[in-house]
């Protein structure tokens, strides 16, 4: 059954905002109606991010309706809610290619358009660019107006609390929305969340009551309601002493955000009217207007592709569990046995999963929010009380606690557990999200032990081999994505530090593969075999410490030595290179290639596209070994691997 | 003329906090005084952090006397208001070696004593661990209560505020003491400072002015407004909506910080009636009780050894000048040429030395407060709106915006210009300031340049080179403390990016080093020569793009290649050796060795020392170098280089 698109007469006439300009507010809802149709036919054929999106269509029209764009600039946080503002912007024709390879990026992206005035992809960074531009513009850049759009789990980083901080005292012309749909991925947590939703419900915070009532009397949408807000503003009266107005910011709000009678008059008012920085508080619904959306548990944050009518999601195939499930499990298993475990995660309880440990230890498992530096400091003060915290955080977010690892974690030898998710290329979600950077900017720590699982198996022995250490901090990396499909112990064994171990053996070169490009290596191996060259290849584990042994073996055995990793430049490979040139193992000669990331950020695509894009396909790394061998293939055509 | 000790009757009697708790709060009192005085004696023999430590001697024995530690977790946030609580907790016999090496640390350290649960010298992390302590108690361990102190600049931090949320929501029994002095080591800004100073002074918040006459009338210390602050948290009575409040903790204050008859009282009642979070907010003075600290801007927050009657402190030799002031006039020198160049500072003004640029171009420097995530955002901000922003942070800062600088700088290509201080082992600050890992964190970046500076001219250089390069980031290292006396050019050359520099030809050995440890070379290179060896000696300038021309000169032009730099492995040599291997350099042999830090903290000490307890100093050098070539030194004894 194929769903029939909506008919889109206004959409159709807007090549970009300055076409808006041109529409009445009438126009304007009923272009918001059109537009929610498309963001919705659209995703269905791509998947992505659609509830996030479908909460600020009305607020995507209203601000390049009132703003001119891309002159002022509108900056929305985290960006993966820029569907709607990039079919508004010129992008409409490219919709359906959203997070395809060669597509549109699934988030803001400055070089997709100069209406990205500034990419996202992490959270909470949009008031801090937009002071950025304000300041520009003050000191005569030829930019206007910043607008940041921000949603209310983003808010409660502490980024986003040091901008308000500085941007408040700063008093500059700012436009800060705040996107309060009460979720963030998962339900919100934390104190600043529960402070919000007191603004507009019957919380005992007594103070916002009126506030409150005000807003309950304005949800039938009367224009009058809208009209209220915009005089609040212009007359400057504060509503009440919130907390943004404690910061310094003019608060106006709450106003519904899917109501164009309350938006359009309330930002023109603003847009008017702001001398200092301005917070308007706009309450959405995350999914809105797609019922499928609405009423699923985390509405639609990502998604497959979907059948338009009923919702249906794509199904993945009965593969392999994901790496994210075997972590889950395995530490459950871990903590039943021993009750000092615990688990931290940075507002991703089913990302990381987490929330498989928390459904059998709802006590033992914390989401402390988007707070990743408070995230990696807790884990360590809990370590220094007798715990075994495992703190869980992807490759990409434990960069925003990573002086907390130093600082807190590192010099002070406390065992925190650092279970490392998206690992290497991540596929759709592109650059913002790769794992390039950890195996570098832990393995560079003292005293700090780096492990990388090759399977789903070996991530349930490090599971367990974390669990069991207890000298220092010890980090696990595994990638996105389903496992290659072996055998799972039902408990993990507990390796022995800094061993890696022969997967195969040969007699003409070595490769020493760490962490999941094992399973690349193998297919480069079998086609270097079709090439007659005998080929060990060896498992590291260990990034740090390093076995040493088996490295020196590698290269005395062999006519080349092989490094791979999933990681950029700097990591795993640097260990080895630092490690053969301490034993003086270059002196004589030694044939040694490192295949890592290339110096460059990799654009969304299928991880195995995003890795032969890196030059990492296993015909790559066969013909590496050859040119470093100086022989050449005798097999006429090369596969990719994938 | 030599300074008189004060006796100390009752600080002789107390050998650790039990003690404490056997007297009566009148002698609590009286011992204070002998603390302070103790203090002001030992630090004026050493140098340190002074004004910190001042402010808190009341409240350090009331906490002692009212909480069990060691069993109850005290932790001081920085840590640098430590001293008397050393004095306090067993290490009064060594509280003058502070700072030196073998000594007491400058800060609190685990393996230093029990009293110090959780180490710290980066500001904010106090709640964060506190709040795991408490998970830890409430879990079982063997740990009784938290108790974190921490400075309204450190609150300010968006850690901080990350933390406040989760242990508001959490609900557990916490207690954050806010010592609040209205300055962390600047005057302080933002927001949140002015809000703070709302709480109790006439400040046009008019909701919190009974409170602020509350404590106006309770400055005169009568011990009934400590008993009715007691009260109030006795009966559940929150003294109005504060932010702390409104974030889920119970607050009481603002109390006189100074005197025993408030805060004994109220310490008492918190630790008997609080069953959640607990904010006590603490009035203080820095530098109290000492006047020349007191009156000084900076309250004497690091000082060095000074005379107790008059203040004076010893005078730094008539050298050359610091590379920190080198770049604060270079940078206002650029900044004279160009009306766009900006600087950011993270609430190190003057030891940035932008407080240089300041004085000249105020409108053009922005002190964002400890916040260094949003200080990274709000300079790409800045650099996409146009702008040439001078991120200025120590390199252990910048740890703090790493992920800022790889999502929002590296990704997006935005021409921000790092200004590294600190690079490299400062000194008496020790292990946790060390600049170790910024070569390797921002070299593993795609599209980043980054330089270090070996000597001070090339700083210069440096600073007209970053200033002209528009495509993408470019960092800067430099170290702390004095150049070496080059002369100084008023405005630096525009270098070539990607070349570096031979300083000497040889015909034995190349030393290539990458920033200041270009003068530990020269005296290794002058030893060499004495064995009658040629050595070369090359400044690399640029770890990236790296100068690889010149790298493979070198390399087949000697008998030996060696890398030397001021960071951790992973760094400059790591780049090194990748470009080598990628060459295939080392296929027929190559004699190759990395100068770098050691896999492990090095402690305080002055830096000559710390780098040769790194085994880097000159002779260490030399040793490397003659170990490599398979030859002895003819020369009988060696020295070392300072």
């Amino acid at each position: 059954m194929t769903h029939q698109r909506s008919t889109t007469p206004l959409l159709d006439r807007v090549a970009g905002p300055a076409d808006l300009r041109e529409l009445s507010d009438s126009e304007l809802g009923s272009l918001a109606d059109e537009l929610r149709a498309e963001v919705i036919d659209a995703v269905s054929e791509t998947g992505g991010h659609l509830g996030s999106g479908l909460g600020v269509v009305e607020l995507s029209v209203a601000i390049h309706a009132v703003f001119n764009t891309p002159m002022d600039k509108l900056i929305w946080d985290v960006g993966h809610q820029c569907y709607p503002h990039k079919i508004l912007t010129g992008r409409r024709d490219r919709i359906r290619t959203l997070r395809q390879k060669g597509g549109l990026s699934g988030f803001t992206k400055r070089s997709e358009s100069r209406f990205d005035p500034f990419g996202a992809a992490h959270s909470s960074t949009s008031i801090s660019a937009a002071l950025g531009f304000t300041v520009g513009r003050d000191m005569g850049q030829a930019t206007g107006d910043a607008i940041a759009v921000i949603g209310d789990g983003s808010i409660s980083a502490g980024m986003a609390y040091e901008a308000l901080n500085n941007a408040g005292a700063e008093g500059r012309r700012l436009f800060v929305i705040l996107n309060d749909n009460e979720m963030s991925i998962a339900p919100p947590v934390g104190a600043m969340s529960s402070y919000l939703s007191g603004l507009y419900a019957n919380e005992p915070l007594a103070k916002m009551k009126s506030l409150a009532e005000g807003f309950e009397a304005a949800l039938p949408a009367s224009i009058r309601a809208g009209a209220k807000r915009a005089r609040q503003l212009a007359s400057g009266l504060s509503a009440s002493g919130t907390l943004f107005e404690e910061l310094g910011f003019e608060y106006v709000g709450p106003i519904n955000g899917h109501d164009m009678e309350q938006l359009l008059p309330v930002l023109r008012a603003a847009r008017v009217r702001a001398t200092g920085p301005v917070l308007i508080h706009c309450c959405t619904v995350k999914g809105k207007g797609y019922a499928p959306a609405e009423t699923s548990e985390d509405k639609y944050h990502g998604v497959s592709k979907f059948n338009v009518e009923t919702g249906a999601m794509a199904k993945k195939g009965a593969g392999a569990p994901s790496y994210t499930s075997v972590y889950g499990k395995a530490l459950t298993e871990e903590a039943a046995h021993d009750p000092d475990i615990v688990a931290v995660t940075a507002a991703m309880p089913s990302g990381t999963g987490v929330n498989i440990m928390a459904e059998r230890f709802p006590a033992r498992v914390f989401d402390v929010g988007i707070a990743e530096q408070h995230g990696v400091t807790f884990c360590a003060g809990m370590a220094a009380s007798g715990l075994k915290p495992f703190c869980t955080i992807y490759s990409t977010f434990l960069q925003r606690g990573f002086d907390q690892v130093v600082h807190d974690v590192a010099l002070q030898r406390l065992p925190v557990r650092f279970a490392i998710d998206r690992a290497g290329l991540v596929g759709a979600d592109g650059a913002t999200h790769a794992g390039a950077f950890d195996i570098g900017y832990l393995g560079n720590l003292p005293g700090f032990t780096v492990m990388a699982a090759s399977d789903e198996a070996e991530l349930v022995h490090m599971v367990s081999t974390a669990a069991a250490y207890d000298e220092g901090p010890i980090a696990f990396r595994y990638p996105r994505g389903a496992g290659v499909g072996v055998d799972l112990p039902v408990r993990g064994e507990v390796l022995e530090i800094g061993k890696g171990r022969l997967v195969q053996e040969g007699d003409d070169v070595a490769i020493l593969s760490f962490g999941a490009h094992l399973s690349e290596c193998r297919v480069a191996a079998e086609l270097l075999a079709e090439d007659g060259l005998g080929v060990t290849l060896a498992d590291a584990r260990f990034a740090k410490p390093l076995d040493v042994d088996l490295v020196m073996q590698l290269a005395r055995n062999h006519r080349a030595l092989i490094t791979v990793e999933q990681g950029a430049e700097g990591g795993f490979g640097s260990i080895v290179l630092h490690a053969l040139a301490r034993q003086g193992a270059f002196d004589k000669g030694l044939v040694i290639r490192n295949i890592h990331l290339p110096d460059r950020f990799i654009d969304q695509a299928s991880p195995a596209e995003m890795y032969a894009d890196a030059g990492m396909a296993a015909a790559d790394i066969a013909a590496t070994v050859r040119a470093a061998m100086g022989v050449s293939s005798k097999v006429v055509s090369l596969t990719l691997a994938r």
